[in-house]
């Protein structure tokens, strides 16, 4: 299996499986990532000690093969069409302690643990400044659903930390 | 907004708002929430109690929509293009205790309580008879990665609880 939009110096040291039948994808000991039609697949990150899902991205091939290899979390961002390692600007990085994969092995999950912004504030992982990406839950009111926030205070300024860099929210 | 691939009997009683600008996505309290290209949200699951990711999947407008209002996870099968209740066949049902959406609400995470599948067996999530999808872990060798479980072993019989019924794993 060819690596898709890998960088021109990414020479990997071993490929991926082959999907070769539900057994082996479900109940195998192989690496065997389904890559969607873009060549990504969902990941979850989640705080190794909390279990808090501090934020979902996508990987494709060569950012999956480097969080692997690096254990530190590379994605791939889809509005940019960049592989990114995350923390590379900020300084919040994401060391990797354990990444599960999923019974038809189409989800990543890394476990990982958090560094502090270069910057000043407190280890997070939302570039709005809250430690999680998840602050909101959703609630009930008579006129339907209003959102209510459940991390009340910013851990860091996102104005000093991502300075005159785009956001990465698309409306 | 109208709702996409509605079933003919659905009649909502609110509406999802419009993304009109970034701070209102990022910082309001209105559930505008981005669906994709495909019309699908991505949806993680997570055990209410543990915090582990039990499964990863998919919903429609009407998905979310039945999600907040039965309190019962609800998704879209982008397979079979139908919707369907979780445990609506298994009895393996998920009560949403808590639905989060992240920053740039493209993302929602459930917070839900497991039942027993009716034809015998523990709470569980998975098709394949373990709790969670994430039953394996990436490990190194010096041949590249393999997996290894961290569940051994199944909580159900999916040829008993899923007698008839066709395999939803991709290749």
């Amino acid at each position: 299996m060819d690596f898709e939009n890998k960088t021109d110096s990414f020479q990997p040291n071993w490929q991926y499986a082959t999907r070769d039948s539900i057994e082996q994808v479900e109940e195998g000991v192989q690496l065997a990532p389904k890559f969607n039609d873009s060549g990504t697949i969902p990941c979850i990150t989640q705080h190794v000690e909390t279990g808090d899902v501090l934020m979902f991205a996508y990987m494709n091939q060569e950012a999956l093969y480097l969080t692997i290899e690096k254990a530190y979390a590379h994605y791939w961002s889809r509005s940019r069409q960049k592989l990114w390692m995350k923390g590379e600007s900020s300084g919040m990085r994401q060391k990797v302690h354990q990444v599960l994969i999923d019974d038809d092995q189409d989800c990543i999950i890394l476990k990982v643990s958090l560094t502090s912004p270069t910057k000043g504030g407190k280890e997070a992982s939302c570039h709005v400044g809250y430690k999680t990406c998840f602050y909101r839950e959703v609630t009930s009111t008579q006129d339907g659903p209003q959102l209510r926030f459940i991390e009340t205070e910013k851990v860091f300024d996102p104005e000093v930390v991502y300075e005159g860099m785009e956001n990465p929210t698309k409306l």
